[in-house]
């Protein structure tokens, strides 16, 4: 009767985030798992017409089938996928860019061909340092005229990682099409912007790729227009997001979980520790799940609260290093990479 | 390929908005107008066994099947409704409840058996005071203990009023489960919470209804728990909203429409005027929609922008009275009748 629903952020292109309020398995079913476009849909695909092609940089340039694909060797991974601008609604003063809540993330097991047995079948030169994706979504910018294939590059050293992957297969369905079909990109660790969805073209090139999507978004500005300062967005910073209690909900005295996820980008999740006081003392969650690589981490923590009154509930993710996810993320034009710690208020009754 | 659909906001019971973004016609199609319940949804409903019992201050009590108010005259009337927490997430500081954006509303055209031939059918007894209406719907409240079934009650005079209405259809379907089939309350021109779903019983009282969705919530309160100065919440103030461009778009330089909604409870709507300059200077909107009584009119607004950086755009209606939205809506505890003007931020490149 109850139907969860992915949550609207923008219609054309689609964008809509994963309902994390009702969180429940790690693994985020498929009609669950966020959606970041940045154009218009493909047009339909011709799946008998449709080839992968590598080129650049090569030996020899070689165009798969999908039954080409299909016929070479396979891994399967679970990975987190998290948008650069997810809680970006969080940053104080307001950003431009879609206006992400905590739900620009979701979790899936991945199957395909690892990206290096296909570079190897094209085998890079020597002189090449970057590979390039070219993705089927074309469509205008605001900032420049004419039109845009979805581009971005990898360095060589990503792209030969053994768990980057050309995945034709989510959560054992084949891919859908809202979600990359024939063909996607899977870079673990690195945020979304990464995995090119509808892949056409695979360029291994001798020169660092300037295109839009690279070099004007998803890149950390201070000041705008501040190209030449510009950092790159990579890896995802230590996170966590509380999942429930939601914001401004009202609760009955008594015995509440609060529950949430965590994830980081190489190095794994040390803790998670909640506040119910608005950050004057700390209690050490309960995972719920096992450690992953690349996996996002349920968490839990009982809560027995007695006292009517507003409380302020936090949660912070602490990595392997040492890194605690900030009270305020440090500000950037563009609104990406927000970690602060994430804060709900509720009131009991 | 887009699916526009309703954003959800909670789960249980299930709140879910009007995607404002998308307006397109003046009518809500059905699958999305906003949905907003207080308990979980009525157990299925076996059509053959539902009475609706009108009883209390009355000659007769009756029990009419679904046939009987099918036999019965019905009229047609197109009613936007409102509910009392749109716009909630405005509020500063912050109320308890739904954090309803801008999409806690939505326009139908209702049919039906208008609500006093069947009260005149019981036969109102010269003691009568109010009537009340209970759903099907049943649930817990955090602040009570027990179960409490959705019961609200209207004064007579609004209760005999003509375009009061037992509503049995929406936009000419069969009046949707989520909507309250098999029949529901339309009360035009009160905000959505008078508008009882799933009627299962009228009860003609002697006396005032102080159950807890009448006297607790749905009542304005300057102090929390005051309920002795509590003010009820009625007829919907004079609103509107801008459905585009959306908060924190990015646009081209050049020609763009501003375009939204205004509304009002019982006196016609005078004017919309939109700044784009934070409210230095206003101009007059263009209607799109013809005046009637208790529908929203769509209005819009061409806008030539040829500097780039940032813009605040604002709408401000105003009715025949002369009231106009305020820049900010008195603060209530509970965050009910925010009708302050709205306002986006856009950034042209």
């Amino acid at each position: 009767m109850y139907e969860p629903g992915l949550i609207p952020l923008s219609f054309l292109p689609e964008n809509k985030e994963f309902p994390m309020s009702v969180l429940a398995t790690r693994i985020t079913p498929n009609s669950l798992f966020f959606l970041r476009t940045h154009a218009p849909y493909p047009e339909h695909i011709h799946l008998q017409r449709w080839r992968l092609t590598v080129k650049g940089c090569v030996r020899r340039t070689i165009r798969l089938k999908y039954e080409d694909l299909c016929a070479l060797p396979h891994s399967t991974l679970p990975v987190t996928l998290e948008c650069a601008g997810n809680k970006r609604v969080f940053f104080e003063p307001k950003t431009q860019g879609i206006q992400w809540g905590i739900g620009g993330i979701s979790h899936a097991t991945w199957t395909g061909v690892p990206l290096r047995l296909v570079l190897e079948m094209a085998g890079i030169l020597p002189h090449a340092s970057e590979v390039l994706f070219e993705g089927m979504d074309i469509g205008p910018r605001t900032d420049l005229p004419g039109s845009f294939s979805y581009c971005r590059s990898l360095p060589l050293e990503k792209a030969f990682h053994p768990d980057t992957m050309l995945a034709m297969y989510m959560n054992a369905e084949v891919l859908p099409f809202k979600h990359g079909f024939p063909v996607r990109l899977i870079v673990p660790g690195w945020y979304g912007m990464a995995s090119v969805k509808w892949l056409r073209r695979i360029i291994v090139l001798d020169h660092s790729f300037q295109g839009p999507f690279q070099s004007r978004d998803y890149v950390l500005l201070e000041q705008p227009n501040d190209y030449s300062n510009a950092v790159p967005v990579t890896r995802m910073q230590v996170n966590s997001v509380i999942a429930r209690p939601i914001d401004r909900d009202v609760l009955r005295r008594g015995q509440h979980e609060i529950y949430g996820v965590a994830w980081t980008g190489t190095t794994p999740l040390k803790v998670v520790e909640v506040s119910t006081d608005g950050g004057e003392t700390w209690y050490q969650a309960d995972w719920v799940d096992e450690e992953e690589q690349y996996s996002w981490r349920r968490w839990r923590l009982n809560w027995n609260v007695l006292i009517p009154g507003e409380y302020t509930i936090m949660a912070r993710a602490t990595d392997g290093l040492g890194n605690s996810q900030p009270s305020k993320t440090a500000w950037n034009v563009k609104g990406y990479m927000n970690n602060s710690i994430h804060t709900v208020h509720v009131y009991v009754e």
